[in-house]
Formats: structure tokens, C-alpha cells, sequence
């Protein structure tokens, strides 16, 4: 039977040049990171569970990706350039076939984006894969939570809903296409952390408030609302929804875009007088982005439709904890 | 029932004044620390699972202290000093006796080493604790466990064995007297992370290679010999056995000190014109350390009694995947 000594060497373990802000990488107590002088060290910690987070089975190549993605999507939406991981994985069998395969999907994501994989655990047990993930940024080029301000357009980049569609077809909810199927699925199974477009618009920084989109948009909103005092107006109509859910009803095409999860999308704010830095922005990272509402100062959250008119959705966001 | 929200706030969510080096804590997309001009991270993650790490059904509050002391230990052993943590939470329900419990333990340990929760997640589960901790270090002055040289005294903090011979009582290994198991119990269920020691072995550096011992010494010692390619003598009737062990007769005590596990002491070597130096250390960090063997050029670990006779002990270390 493989050891954890074997497993870690084999599967994760990788020989060739580190990046030179990571002083000491897997096989010692610690790890060690060199930040550049007067960079700040952007933390984000994830972890996916079974039959929670994904379907038992799940496919280990897409896990590998999933689990690093939502963690490069934090840091993504704070703005942060990603550095390194630290990845603790507890499986049930030292199974070849899935480690094979999921440190596959972890490795390609991760040097996508440049992000090395420096420590970690493993140990037996029901099947949980933890990341902790490192980025750096510039003191005062964060985006935070806290930071929209009344006046501030809301941003959305990409599409949303189709995570949810596809989880919607899983769960026999909607009856989709085998087409249908297969173009939505992409995106609950291997999504893409908008790291580019943090990076754009924090340099300068042109956005104000900012977050990843995981447990849908109209909750996730509420704690930029919430987070800096504020109120919003959002046109569900403007949202930008996917490509599978296109073809479907207005309520659930409204439901699931508004209030659908795992889309790991960015939804910002930004004054409108940068409009067209946001653009240019977008257009520097390869990432639509479509403009969905605004901040103001009254408290609470206003759906409307495209005329404008008040729409009264009942949505209520995912919370790991108490849900399924 | 308490949403992922309200747990985190009333559990591990603290109003008061952060260290000056946390940028911003829980509540954003990441954590941001500040780490002081020139210095280095260290990094460590350890991921506790139930029926593996700890009993089904473990006090709580020891639960809390013993995952960041686990963790804690392994910054000791780089010789670096605690700044922050992050902590991943799979629970099966929100049972808020045993959250009261855990944080409570865990910010004990947290505040004694002004080590400062930054974020994480929670998450339904089967229970699994996933915590990773940030120290500081000057560059170069890290314990690595490549830098053991031949001549180099080897070194052992505190007892060893106590942990062990717990263990060995709640599996009925050993017949234990009560007042013997409450003796052992705390040194396997609140370990001491030995941070002051490694801070101060650290500090010129004094100590060459350092490290844990967390899986048995002679597994661990063994981690140091092949980093370092070099070999070592190990006087095992040296080694300091706990107080309960001490009763035991001969043969237990060598396999409980020698390869017993969970011990969180550290083992380091240091060359012998320090050995005034390390003593010094030692006081000052009011750590008691043994010395226990020597570091050699000829590969492989020598067991000798007191005598210097070489011992044949059968001697496995503790493998977290393929044991249990």
C-alpha cells in the first residue's frame, strides 16, 4: 500500500524550478514564503466536502480544478496576483487512479496562474480536500467587502446560472437536453476564477467593493450591501445568464441568475466615472463584464425588471451549513 | 437553526483590537497580513479527522486546543514565531455545546501565543479540523531538517513516551492505574507546543536541523538523517521518558520513547561547542532538553543502551495513511 511519505512524493511532489518568493516548498515542518518588500499576503481557506460541495464520484481531474479554482476565485476578488497553496486532503483509500487524476486538475490550474503548491496534509479519512491559498497586492488596493459606495455601479463578469442549471438537470429539477447538458455542466464542474480581471481592477484600483459569486449573486450582494451600509438596485433582466440557461423560461432564467450559486463569478462596484477604465479593464483580461444595477443609499435590496418596475422574487441564498 | 453566518460570528468571530501585522481578519473574501519588511512566512496546515487523530466523542475544549497546537508545533520546529491562523470546520451539525467548547480551547492556546484567527471556512460534514498557521522568521535563520551535520549533538525537548502510554490505556495495550492514565492523558490530548524553545534555538541560530516529533522519534530523527545525508547514533535509555512511563518496565519505555508518537516535543541538532548555548536556550525558554546521540557521517540509525551496545528494536514509525 502506497505510505503518505510515497503518495505526497508521487502525486504532488513536483522536481523543477519554484518561483522565487517561495523560499521552501513541500518536505520540511513548514513551508516558506519571501514576500516582496511591501507587499501584503492576501489568505483565503476552502473546503470541499462530499456529497456537499460535489456528487460522490465526482470526476478527480474536474475536483482537482474545482478546489483550487474556488480558492484562485477569492483571491481573484480581492484583487491578489496568486503565489502558492497549501492543500489538505483526507481520502478514504490511497486510491492511484484518483490521485493521478486530481492532482492533474489541481496542477494544470495551478500553473495557469503561476501558483505553486508548497505543503499540506494527508491523512485517511471520509473524503475532504482543504486549500489555503496565497496571493499578494499592494497595501490600499484591496477590494473589499466594505467598500461600495451609494452612486457606484454593480458589475457582474461572465454569466451566471448555468452552475445551476446543471446541478438543476442533475437533480432531475429541469428536464434538459443532453445538449443542454453538456454545455452547462462546464461551468458547476470546472469553473474559471476571474484572476485577470481582480488583477485589472485592483492595479489602479478602478473598482471599489468586490466579491466571488458562490452561493448567489442576491445574497452575495447583500453582504457588500451590508458590509458597507448601503443599499442597491439591481435589474435581474440586465443579469447576464448563461448560454444553456438562455433557452430557458424567464422565472427560472431570472431565478437562476439572480440567486443560483457556484457561478464564481466577480460581482463589483465601481464609480460610474470609470466606466470605460472597467471596460478597457475587462477587455485587458478577456472577460465581458455587464453593468446590473447600482448602489445607493437607502438600505436594503431592490430587484427590478427591464422596465423597471419592482419585481418581488422570493430567493434565498445557499448557506453550507444549514442547506441540504 | 444556526446559519454558517451566525456560527461563525458567535464562535469564532472576536471584537477587539488585531495584531498590527493582520491587515484585515474574518469576514472579507481573504485575510491580508502585513508581514514586517525582510522577514519570511512559514507555513503550515495539519488536518485533524475523528477516529483517526482523536476519539469519537473528544472533549471539545482539548479538541480546540490540541489542532492548533499540532499546528503550532511545527512553526516551534522552524523556529518561527506565531502571527495568525486559519481554521476549516466540517461539522455534522451546529452543536453549540461543542462549538462553546472547542473555541474555547482553542483561542486559549490562540491568545497564549498571540496567534489571531484570520479566516477560514465552516461547512457541513463528517467532522474534520483543517488549520493553517503563519509564523515569522528571519531569512536564514529557519531549523531546516536538511542542515543536521556529522559531529552535531542530537537533542530532545521535554519527555517523550507519555502520549503514547495514554493511548496504549484507552486501547487496554497496557493495564494502567487510574492515577497513571490521568498522569499520561493530557500529553496526548493537550500537547505543549514547544514555540519559546524553537524561537530561541532559532534566534542566533544555535541549532542546526529541528524538527517534530509527532509520528514516533526514530521515524521522524529518520526524516532529518535523509535530508541531511547523514547518519546518527541514538542512546535510546537516554531518552527522557514521561512521569507515568516511568513505571513501566524496560522494553515498554524504549518503544514508547523511541517510537511512541503524538509526543509534539522537538527533536534538533546542534553542533557540540554550542552545547552551553543550547542549555541557555533551554533555560531561558524554561524548556528542559536531553541529550540524547550524535549525528555521523556513516548513514543509517544506531540504536545503543546505555552501555553503547548496539539494540535491535523492531520500531515502526506511525504512518497517518496506511496504519489505523
Amino acid at each position: 500500500m502506497l505510505s503518505e511519505f510515497d503518495l505526497i512524493k508521487r502525486y504532488f511532489k513536483r522536481e523543477r524550478p519554484g518561483r522565487p518568493d517561495v523560499g521552501l516548498g513541500i518536505g520540511d515542518d513548514c513551508a516558506l514564503l519571501s514576500p516582496a518588500p511591501g507587499r501584503q499576503i492576501a489568505i483565503s481557506s476552502d473546503m470541499l466536502v462530499e456529497d456537499r460541495h460535489f456528487f460522490a464520484g465526482a470526476d478527480p481531474f474536474m475536483l482537482g480544478h474545482k478546489a483550487l479554482a474556488v480558492n484562485l476565485s477569492d483571491l481573484a476578488a480581492m484583487g491578489a496576483r496568486p503565489i502558492a497553496f497549501t492543500l489538505a486532503l483526507a481520502l478514504p483509500r490511497a486510491d492511484e487512479a484518483w490521485l493521478d487524476g486530481f492532482s492533474r486538475g489541481l496542477f494544470a490550474l495551478a500553473d495557469e496562474h503561476g501558483c505553486e503548491l508548497i505543503g499540506g496534509d494527508t491523512t485517511k479519512g471520509p473524503l475532504n480536500i482543504c486549500i489555503t491559498v496565497f496571493g499578494e497586492l499592494s497595501p490600499g488596493h484591496a477590494l473589499r467587502r466594505a467598500a461600495a459606495k451609494p452612486g457606484d455601479d454593480i458589475w457582474i463578469s461572465g454569466t451566471l446560472g448555468d452552475a445551476r442549471l446543471a446541478l438543476a438537470g442533475c437533480w432531475k429539477e429541469v428536464e434538459l437536453t443532453p445538449e443542454a447538458q453538456a454545455q452547462a455542466a462546464p461551468r458547476l464542474h470546472m469553473p474559471t476564477p476571474r484572476v485577470a480581471l481582480g488583477l485589472a481592477l485592483a492595479a489602479v484600483p478602478i473598482a471599489h467593493a468586490a466579491l466571488d459569486i458562490s452561493d448567489g449573486l442576491v445574497g452575495d450582494l447583500g453582504h457588500i450591501l451590508a458590509a458597507s451600509s448601503v443599499g442597491a438596485t439591481l435589474d435581474v433582466d440586465a443579469l447576464p445568464g448563461g448560454p444553456a440557461l438562455a433557452r430557458q423560461d424567464l422565472a427560472l432564467r431570472r431565478r437562476f441568475t439572480a440567486a443560483g450559486g457556484d457561478d464564481y463569478e466577480l460581482c463589483f462596484t465601481a464609480p460610474m466615472s470609470q466606466r470605460a477604465a472597467v471596460l478597457e479593464a475587462a477587455a485587458q483580461a478577456s472577460t465581458p463584464v455587464t453593468r446590473v444595477g447600482t448602489i445607493d443609499a437607502v438600505p436594503g435590496l431592490r430587484l427590478v425588471n427591464a422596465h423597471g418596475e419592482r419585481l418581488d422574487l422570493s430567493l434565498a441564498g445557499w448557506d453550507h451549513f444549514v442547506a441540504g
